[in-house]
């Protein structure tokens, strides 16, 4: 019936796990990048993979039938090689639970699942910002618009809502018809208006690429930078999964640099160098640098002189820069510095020096005290790119269509808040302290938690929506782990989970020098119960492996 | 002060130009492929790029300076060798003469824009459906759901909206949250029960994905489905560029299929088989055939033996099947036949044949009367995939953490309208008829202006949003056209945007027959004006190149 011989389903899994290209690449390609922990594979080991216990696939594959065209050997091998732990084993696991507590069949341990693991602010208690979504709601549904009495007397709409949706009405026409393949034009001239107010610097909306979040920006430069399976890009260590993930996917080469967790995970211009020197020796072709400022998952803020050692750096290395500054507004201690600022300042101090450095620098409605995740709203500004890349970029998102306008429309409203003395600007400026006062509360009483607890150790919260703290595992729990083909912080994790419902990120999934432990947490939850729950889950933890 | 040498501007781009693995992507695996005519890259021409001229890029990089990191000879290549001439130079083009008409600076011999070059009904003319909209400002202003009555009495919000909204709520939390990355388990269950009741069989939500419309879902297919230079895809020519494009980022074989014009554009099984034969002998590894019905360009609907015809070669040839179905509501000839449907009665009929064909079928918010296509709507459903797959296409989608989530309960509200007898019904299928009948109105329209126009012959429309006429151009046009490095119907495409504002798109954009030439024109734009004026212009073109 069929040319091809199929595969049988009964030939074991081994002889498809055997994946070099994939074990080079999550291995990176120097002999050093072999010690980074990294997420391991638990679809290959023996144990259940609870992973797809979680998904009912079809029946008719389950049994012991030939399986179809594709499997796991022949599909993207890059795919297969790719991580990421945010959403991985735990998180599944997690809303396992949670569909669980709903059901309410089966007892569990804890009343409620804390989804610790992914900062996504409007899951747990975070409001969004009402003016936003007014405008939001007026752009939806623009009949609306035609009785402006009902809607501020009834419903408390302000005059400086209703104008906004109707000037970005007039712009996107609808948020039901395509945009330009960057975006709307109004939004990115706000963009521009809003860097140039943050950094002093004029700013162009042609270089301002509208994306579905930070992500898909991110992937898009990725995409046009990797050209082959020689080409590198530094990323921190520990990072947020989708740069190595999405290096992987395109078969390029993750070059990690190790962010220095004495110096509050501070960039340690030394150390790049040094990843730099002993990329190239293995032939790779070092193109791009990745920083995360503020960093995720460490919530380390640069200062002008760190920004400016990784601007020296990409000079003298020939690095395109990738600024994710997704949380430049998420800064408890010291202030944001943007890449683009600094850069330009740098400019004008050493004239010619710094001329050709190119800078993509990215921010998102999903993160700050917007949290607005599920609108998929984002940018990318590019600095000092080829009019020829520019061209080649615009052609990569085109093929995508557009960015979802209302996420479009909600940057704009990002960029270009209520301004004192507009009818929605208190409201606006209380919701938006409220929620930043609540983040700070919050990260300080996890760190004093975390301070209280034995064997974890913990920077003081600087920025971003996240504390990374060290734990130092007993040897037992390190063996136990083992046993099961695991990292500890990724035992201990589920360990947490099973036990209070509290999902957090093993350090693994980020990265982490070798012989050490971490996690990442949110500091989104509400309540200091689920606190309590984790210092006591972790006492009884060190107790049992002791 | 850098260790690599840059790459000085002043050293022609004709150095760049020769890439002989982007002209093999573009020409695909068999020698025959090459006779496709595909868009020429008029950026490598000697023409000053119109598309460049458009986007005013950064004054730094015009000189002679040198350049920074990267340039077009070593950014990612497969984005280099991409084509997708639906937002190609033309359209671009087209939105100079938009903004500056607006501007009013210069005078046009137009005094509008028509946009026919991409199915985007809101930027034209088509309203969005009442209920949809009202549902959907409910989701971005919940507060507005605490003053029912108003809603009611004053904005004319009917009771299953309002129902609609808080359910929707319930299940999302909060549009600004991310969903699971395959989208809310309640979406995903409304499109399982809307799939069971347009094809009496079976749908699991756990095989259903939401996706940013329906380019992300074939993005995410491609994906999975390339692992290497030696794999390829069977295309339909003509066809959406977005799957050439898609390709050649993935450096992919595309394995074209030409359609039967003469037989109204129906799949030739028979050359089918030969396009895979001769790929096979060339080294291909064919996987998969995209199947897009009803057809774009072509508007083309398969009947239940065609749709057969397909999956007996997908058994006999060992292939995955991508449906496009995104039109499957725009149809005015006989109705829509979904692949999914007819599989299963296949299987029921004979047992065991058919048990091993994998489906993924793809639909959107984008087109049919729904025309939602900034909002970014879609999903796709497996069938008969294996779990390991499966888990690899989870894992991928979720390196972008989610679909628009409004978008995803746009999805929602698509496949579960009102229903007779709810309060809401009337109102939208009124809404939802005058669409319809607009739509078949003014493709009917077009397509007598078109019989009437010389050297055009167009089928009758059947379905989505378009009409792909063949066009006899005059020798003198086809030379002119060469002088200019063009595709014949791509100077005929300009030189009727230069003189009426009508943007459409030509036959090369998607692929044809050598020596025949087409283009095609969505049937969206309100009014006749535009249709005259592209008659007149015809006949004017048709006496300068006599």
């Amino acid at each position: 019936m069929s040319p091809v011989p199929r595969y049988p389903r009964s030939v074991p899994f081994s002889l498809f796990t055997r994946e070099p290209r994939a074990q080079r690449l999550a291995a990176g390609p120097a002999n050093f990048l072999r010690d980074i922990q990294l997420p391991l594979d638990n679809a290959h080991s023996s144990l259940p993979s609870l992973y797809s216990l979680s998904r009912p696939f079809s029946q008719s594959k389950m049994g012991s039938l030939p399986v179809g065209r594709l499997h796991k050997g022949n599909i993207n091998q890059n795919i297969l090689a790719a991580r990421y732990a945010v959403r991985g084993e735990l998180a599944v696991k997690a809303e396992e639970y949670r569909v669980k507590l709903e059901q309410g069949k089966e007892p569990l341990p804890f009343d409620k699942v804390i989804f610790a693991n992914i900062g996504n602010p409007q899951q747990l208690d975070q409001k969004p910002i009402t003016f936003f979504r007014q405008v939001l709601s007026l752009m939806e549904h623009p009949p609306l618009l035609e009785k402006e009495e009902a809607l501020k007397s009834v419903f408390g709409y302000k005059q400086d809502a209703i104008d906004r949706a109707k000037l970005l009405l007039k712009d996107v026409q609808s948020v039901g018809a395509y945009s330009q393949s960057h975006g709307s034009p109004l939004v990115r001239r706000s963009v521009a208006k809003f860097l140039e107010k943050r950094d002093g610097f004029p700013a162009d909306p042609a270089h301002i690429y509208l994306s579905a979040g930070a992500s898909s920006g991110v992937n898009t430069l990725l995409n046009i930078l990797c050209a082959g399976q020689d080409n590198g890009v530094l990323v921190p260590i520990p990072q947020y999964p989708l740069y190595t993930a999405t290096l992987a996917v395109l078969n390029a080469r993750c070059v990690p640099y190790y962010l220095d967790e004495a110096s509050n995970w501070s960039t340690d211009v030394k150390a790049i160098h040094m990843s730099v020197a002993q990329a190239k020796a293995q032939g790779t072709d070092v193109r791009a640098i990745v920083v995360i400022n503020p960093g995720n998952p460490t919530g380390a803020c640069l200062g002008p002189d760190a920004v400016k050692q990784v601007i020296d750096l990409a000079v003298d290395e020939n690095l395109v820069i990738i600024a994710d500054e997704v949380y430049q507004t998420n800064i408890f201690k010291g202030e944001f510095t943007s890449f683009k600022k600094r850069l330009r300042q740098l400019q004008q101090e050493a004239p010619g020096k710094y001329d050709h450095v190119e800078l993509a620098s990215l921010h998102s409605v999903s993160k700050g005290m917007v949290g607005e995740c599920g609108h998929r709203g984002g940018y990318f500004e590019l600095v000092g790119f080829h009019a020829d890349v520019e061209e080649q970029i615009y052609k990569f998102i085109s093929v995508m269509l557009c960015p979802p306008v209302i996420g479009q429309c909600l940057v704009e409203l990002m960029v270009n808040p209520p301004q004192p003395g507009e009818p929605s600007y208190e409201t606006y400026q209380q919701e938006y302290n409220a929620i930043a006062s609540g983040l700070h509360q919050r990260a300080l009483a996890l760190y004093e938690a975390f301070k209280r607890m034995e064997g974890v150790e913990c920077q003081e919260p600087q920025g971003a929506m996240y504390l990374f703290p060290t734990i130092t595992l007993p040897q037992k729990a390190i063996e136990a782990a083992q046993a099961q083909n695991r990292h500890a912080d990724e035992f201990y994790a589920l360990r947490l989970l099973d036990a209070t419902g509290v999902c957090i990120v093993p350090g693994s999934g980020f990265g982490q020098k070798p012989g050490t432990y971490h996690f990442r947490t949110t500091f989104l939850a509400p309540g200091t119960d689920w606190v309590n729950r984790i210092v006591e889950f972790h006492r009884k933890f060190m107790d049992e492996f002791k």
